[in-house]
C-alpha cells in the first residue's frame, strides 16, 4: 500500500518533534513536508532543530529542508503542531487552500464549526467538516491536560451522569513546548499557574463531551451543525512540576447517581470505542488502564503505557466533600498532543474523511 | 541572661537535624543533650549523623555524644524529632519522667489531653497541660502539610465561617524525612500517595481550630478538658513531587458568608496573634504574606519567607464549585516541623508553662 | 524453536528489574524463576518487588511466586544481579552445583579464572571457562562506568596503543541499585563520591583489554589459564550526579601513536565485532556511534541508542595535556548491567558454551 | 557614616538580581540606579524583572525605575552583570565617561591593561588602573568556573609550584544566566558542553596568578603595565549538570616539587590573604575549607559556606597520572560572580581606588 505523505508544521517546536518521531514507520502515512518559521526554512531540518526527543533523529528526516508555513505543501493532510501565537492565521490559510489541518493549537478548537475530537470519545463529531466553510478543513485536538480528563470523564458521564468535576494538575513542562520553561524557574520548584490552562481545562471538556446537532436542509449548502455543550460545571487548578513528561491530575467528581467503586472500575476497565473496534494503528488496546496499587499512577511508570496513547487512573475512593476522587496520569506530548492528533488522522483516514 | 539546655529526640534524623541548625545560638535554649536509637548511641554526633542540611554542621554539636533516648536527659525540655515508629512510647516515658516533650510526631496528636498547637491559632490550648495526666508533659506540632493550611484557614473561619475546604498538596521530599524518599522513586515523577497524610490534613485543623473547653471544679486534681473539634468537612488529596522544601497547596473554600477578594487579602494581611505580640525570636513578624503576583507563591522562592516560618499564599480567584481557591506555600521542615515546635516552647516558655 | 529457561537473582532489585524488563520476548531465554531475600521469598512477584522500571510489569512475571537464592532450581543458566553484599557467595554455591552464572556482582570479577567479559571486546577469554573450577562457571559483567569507558578504549588500544587514561565520571542514580540514593542526597546535587568505584574504573579495563593465555598441558585437568592485564595507567574521579540512567565520561587519553581527529573517528565508526557477525539478538547493529554535534552525548537522548545497547561518543578534540579528550555516553542498567549480561549470554548460546 | 550608592547594569538577569540581593544592607555601598534593556526601561523594577532570586524581592528595590544602560547614571560605581553580547562596548562607554565599571562579562577580561581580580589572589594587578586608558575604570572578575579553581590553586602555586592541571566541571544552571537553560534541556541529563566555557577556564588562571610588571618612567601619562602569564598548562572539560547553584569540579595538579597530603591540607587551610586582612564586610573567615569527609564537598551543602564566599576542597588523594586529585566546590554566582565583585568593590573602597 502506497503511503500518504503528511506535513508538519512547527516541525521544529517539541510537537513538531514528536509527529516525527510518532510518524516514523507509519502504516499510513509518511512524512514528507516539514514547515517551520522563517529563522529555520531553507535549512536542513537536522541543523534547524535542537532536537530534543529520547530517541535520536531519524537521518532520513535530518536531510529535509525546511519549507515556510505557507499553503504550497503537496501534501493534502498537515499535521499542525504550531505555537497558538501564530497558528490560527496559518491553519486558516491552509484549509482555505484545500488542506486538512489537524491542530494542535488552541486558536480554533471553539470555533462553532470546528470539531474538538478525542476518537474514543466523541468522533462522531468529525461530521461538523461536512458543514465546515473551509474548502478543506481544521480539525482540533484539545489541550494536553484536557485529554486525560476528558477519557476519564467519558466512561462516568455515560454511564453516571456527572454533575461537577474539580481537578488539580501538576503537569510535566514539555507542556510548555521548547525552550518553554527555564530550567531555574522549575528545578526543585512548583509553579502554581499555567497561563491559559484552567480556562482550557474547564470548557473543553464540555465541548468533547457535548453533542452534535446537524441541521439538515434540502441543500448541502445550507447545512448547520454545532455541538451543544455539557452543564456539569469543572473547577481547574493548574501546577507546573518538574517532570519531562506525563501530567498527573487529582480529580474529583459529583455523580447523578452514585455507583459503587467496583462499577466505576468496571466501566472504565471495560470502555472501548470506535478507534479500538477499527484497530487503528495508534490506538491503545485500552484506552484506560486502573491500578489498584495505592500509590499509582506515576509519570514516570505509566505515562508509556500503550505507547504513550493509554491513561492510567488509581486511587479511587470515597470523598468527604464529591462523591469521588481519584488521580489521572496520560503522557501529554504523545496521548495529549502528538499521538492524539495521529490518531484523530488514523480515524478520518479509516473513515473517508480525507476525500470529502 | 542564662540559656535554658534542651534535649533533642530523633537527633539524626532530618527533623532533628533542623532542630540542631535552628537552635544553634537561639536566645533562649541551647541544645546540651543529643538522642537516637541505640545504632547511633555512643558515638560523636558528626559520626552518627549523615549531615543532609544546607549549611554545614556547627563544630560543637559534631562533639556532642549521642544519647540513647531513655529519660535520664539532664535538659527538662525536649525536642522530638523521633519517627511515629518509635515517638509514641519513648514520649510517653518522658512525659511520665517529668519532661516537657514537645513533638513533630503525630502519636499522640489526638490525645483527649495533648493539645495540638499552631501558636498563632489555638496558643490557648496549651492550658490542657494543667489538666494533662504527666509529670512533665506532652505537647504537639501539626503534621507539615496542617500547618500552612490551618494558618491560610484562621482568619477566614473566625471572619467568615467555614462550610469546607478542599485541598490537593504537591509536598517536598524532605516531609519524608532521611533517607526517606529514593531518588529513583521521585526525580522526574510525582508520586500521588503518601501513607496517612491525607487522613492528618482532614481532622487536625479541626482539633487546631477547635474551641477548649476546661471543666473546673473545686479541686485541681478533677479538672479535666477537651477540644471541641470543629464541624466544616475537609477532603484532601497528597502528592509528592520532587521538590526538596517547601509543601504546595492548591486550596478551595466555602464559607459561611462570602466575603469579597479584597476582604479576604485583608484579613490574611493584617492577621497577627500572640507570637507576634510577644515578639517571640522565632516568630514571623507577619504569618500570613498574600502576593499579587500570577505565579506566586513558589516553594523555591518564598519557602524562606520570614526565616521559613511565613506562610505564603497566592492566586486567590473564584471558583466554580466552592467560593474561592488559592494556592498555599509554607516550609515544611521549618515552619511545619522544628521551627514550628521551637517557636511553641518559645511561648510556654515566655507564659511560663516550663515551671508548672 | 524452544526458548531455554533462565533464573533471575536479586530480582527485586534495580538490575533484576531490568533483566525482566529486556528478557520479556526474548528469542533464546524465557524467564521461568526469580530468586530473591528471605524477606521477598514466597511472596507473589508483583508483591515482593517495588517495580521502578518506566514500562509496567509484565503480568506474566508478576504471578511467579519468589524463590529464596539457594542453588535448588530447574533452569541451568542463572542471571545475578545480586548486592555484592551477598553476591560472591551464593554466586559460588550455583556454579559449584553446576550452574551458569553471569554476573553483574563485583565479588568474582578479578577472580584468576573467571572472565569478565564484554563480548564485542574479549569474547575469547569466555575460553577460561575450560579451566575454572566449578561443576557449571561464573561469568562476569564488568562495573557500569567501565563498559562504556572500555569499548571506547578498545579500538584505540588496537589501532594506535594506549599510554595512560583518564577519566571523570558523571553517574546515574540507577548504578546505585534500589532504593539507592536517597533523593534528599541527590537532587539539587552532585556527589564527588561513589565507593569502590574509583579503583573498579582503574582496574577492570586493564583485565578486559588484556591477553589471554592458556596453558595447555596434555592432561585436560591440569589445563590453567590467566589473563595478562595490560600496563597503561588509568586515574579515574566518579561522581554522582541527578540523572536516571546513562553514565557521562569525561575521557583524555595519550596514544602510542598519535593518530587524526577523523583517525580515530574512522576506527570508532568501523568497529564492530564478533557478536555483531553472530548478529545476536541484542548486539547494536554498531557498537559506537560517534556524534559531531558540539552538545552531543547526552544522557537523555542517547542512553537508549540501540535499545541502549550503543556507546554514543562525541566532542573528539586535541588536549593540552594528553593526546585527546572526547565524552562518552553509555546506559549504565542496560549496556552497563543487564544488557551486557544477557549479550553474554547470547553469545554463549551462540558458542555452545552452556554444553560445556 | 554615609553609604555609596552604586548603580547595577543588567539589573534584570540573574547575576544582576544577585548583586540586589547581596547589596541589601550592605555597609559601603547602596544601590540607587538600576540599568537594563530598552525593553525593561522606564519600568519600575518589580515588574521588569521576573525575580528567580531564593529570598524575595526587597521592596525599596522593586519600585525603583529601570534606566537605559547609558552613561547618564549618578553612581561613580558601576556593578555589570551585562551579557557577553552588549557589555564590552556598554562597559566602555561608561568607563569613558568616568566610571569604574567592575565587570562580570568576559569582554574585557584580556584587555592588556584591565585587571582580572580575584581579591585574595593578585589585588596587586589593581595597580594597572593607574595606567588605563579610561577617565574612570573597567575591572574584571573571572569566569565562575574559575575562581574556584583558582583559589584551590594559589596555595599550591605559591608553595610548592605548578606544571600541569587538569580540569572536568560540572556547573550549575545559574551561570547560564536567566532564562538559560531550558528544563526540557537539563532535567534527567548532563550536558557536555558550555560554549566558550573550556577556553576561559584554560586561559584565567595564568593571568590571575601572573606577575605583575609596571613600566615606571618619569612622567605618569607614559606609565605602562601588563601581566606577564604564568606557564602551567590547564586542559578543561565542562559539563552542565541539574544543579541550581554550585560548580563541581574534579581536579589533578602536577606540582614541581611534590609535597605530603598534609603539606596541601595545611596550605589550603592556613590560606588568608588581604581581604581577610582588612576584614572586608564580603570577605570569607576562611577563604578554603578543607573537608576530610569521603563525600564532601557537595553543592547542596557547602555552596553556601561563608555565605557563599568560600571555597570548599575536599577528596585530596594520590593520583595515578598527576600528583594529587581533588574536588573543589564553590558558588557559581556568590562567589564566582556578583559576591566576587562586590569583594573587588570593597577592596577598592578600602584601598582608596575609587578617589583615582
Amino acid at each position: 500500500m502506497n503511503k500518504i505523505t503528511v506535513g508538519i508544521l512547527g516541525a521544529t517546536g517539541s510537537v513538531g518533534q514528536r509527529f516525527i518521531e510518532l510518524l516514523s514507520n507509519h502504516p499510513y502515512f509518511e512524512v514528507a513536508e516539514l514547515g517551520a518559521s522563517g529563522r529555520s526554512a531553507g535549512k536542513k531540518y537536522s541543523e534547524a532543530v535542537n532536537w530534543i526527543m529520547q530517541t535520536p533523529l531519524p537521518t532520513e528526516y535530518g536531510n529535509l529542508v525546511v519549507k515556510e508555513c505557507i499553503p504550497n505543501f503537496n501534501s493534502k493532510i498537515i499535521f499542525s503542531g504550531l505555537d497558538a501565537s501564530v497558528a490560527g492565521e496559518i491553519e486558516t490559510q491552509f484549509a482555505e487552500s484545500g488542506y486538512f489541518v489537524i491542530s494542535n493549537a488552541r486558536n480554533h478548537r471553539f470555533d462553532i464549526d470546528v470539531p474538538l475530537i478525542i476518537p474514543e470519545i466523541n468522533y462522531d463529531h468529525l461530521e461538523l467538516l461536512h458543514v465546515q466553510k473551509y474548502k478543506g478543513g481544521i480539525i482540533t485536538n484539545p489541550n494536553c491536560s484536557t485529554i486525560g480528563l476528558a477519557m476519564a470523564l467519558k466512561p462516568l458521564y455515560d454511564n453516571f451522569g456527572l454533575e461537577a468535576v474539580n481537578v488539580v494538575t501538576m503537569q510535566a513542562i514539555s507542556g510548555a513546548g521548547y525552550p518553554g520553561v527555564a530550567s531555574l524557574d522549575i528545578l526543585d520548584n512548583v509553579i502554581p499557574y499555567i497561563g491559559g490552562e484552567e480556562e482550557k481545562l474547564e470548557t473543553e471538556p464540555t465541548k468533547i463531551l457535548g453533542k452534535l446537532h446537524l441541521s439538515k436542509t434540502d441543500s448541502d449548502k445550507t447545512n448547520t451543525g454545532e455541538i451543544e455543550l455539557t452543564n456539569f460545571k469543572i473547577s481547574a487548578q493548574c501546577n507546573r512540576v518538574p517532570v519531562i513528561d506525563g501530567h498527573t491530575e487529582s480529580v474529583q467528581v459529583k455523580l447523578k447517581s452514585k455507583p459503587t467503586l467496583e462499577e466505576i472500575k468496571k466501566v472504565w476497565r471495560e470502555f472501548k470505542s470506535l478507534p479500538q473496534k477499527l484497530n487503528l494503528p495508534s490506538a491503545p488496546i485500552k484506552p484506560i488502564h486502573y491500578y489498584e496499587e495505592d500509590n499509582y499512577p506515576q509519570a514516570k511508570i505509566h505515562r508509556n503505557l500503550e505507547n504513550g496513547m493509554g491513561v492510567a487512573i488509581g486511587r479511587l475512593r470515597e470523598c468527604a466533600l464529591f462523591d469521588y476522587k481519584f488521580t489521572i496520569l496520560s503522557h501529554n506530548t504523545i496521548r495529549g498532543a502528538a499521538g492524539g492528533t495521529i490518531l484523530i488522522a488514523e480515524l478520518m483516514q479509516a473513515k473517508g474523511y480525507f476525500t470529502k
